[in-house]
């Protein structure tokens, strides 16, 4: 069974050197999103942080090999899904980004650890990542 | 520009009654992932949260009236972008739940809100979702 998505935006970076994970990151960057989505951005606002899921849109195919993987921080391999590997079975990407700026269908943020022009496939509110606390 | 994902697994929950939100769930199933992706699995722990990925199957498709909602606990309707409604331009979901068994590729978990037969795409590690603790 396949499961087709399209890019809703594109991410924009000019850094050319990138942390190896969003948590560590305070490179800014542009998310640029579809202007026909437009009214779907309109509670997005400053100083929130958002989860982004994106394409890994650079990994090399995923082969059995790749089941296990030893962390650039690590001594040791670890399974791919305990890792933040971008080489995994659905090369699917999930950060945590800070907005800081809002205009139109372009959203500045704080935090990125994609490559320019990564397809972004969702933003998603960040809050609900913390159990019992209200979310929508 | 499209986008293709094959699952990597399947959610099966007896459950018939969902909440609207996994943070709000106490509903236990099983993450059935493909045999050949067992190796993947090795550092998954009871009691640890992961971040399941999956794919919004009942989704009816994405038209622009979706892209402002009323969530079913509020009187305004919201950017979807802001909301974790099923309706989405892309229909991923992204749930997080607390294992409490493995056994081989069936992960045992608590805190579903996934329809029974739901598709996963990814399962991640949750710990990195706190900015500026340690990850993998």
């Amino acid at each position: 069974m396949s499961i087709s998505f399209h890019p809703i935006g594109t991410v924009r970076t000019s850094a050319t050197e990138l942390p190896r994970h969003w948590s560590l990151s305070d490179v800014e960057g542009t998310l640029e999103i579809d202007p026909k989505f437009l009214s779907g951005l309109k509670d997005i606002q400053i100083g929130q942080q958002i989860v982004v899921l994106f394409h890994f849109h650079k990994s090399e195919s995923f082969t059995e090999s790749l089941l296990t993987q030893t962390p650039p921080h690590r001594d040791t391999a670890m399974g791919v899904f305990s890792i933040c590997s971008p080489r995994r079975p659905n090369p699917i990407g999930l950060s945590v980004v800070t907005v800081t700026g809002i205009s139109g269908n372009r959203i500045e943020v704080r935090g990125i650890d994609m490559f320019d022009r990564t397809p972004i496939l969702d933003i998603k509110p960040h809050h609900n990542f913390e159990k019992s606390e209200s979310m929508e």
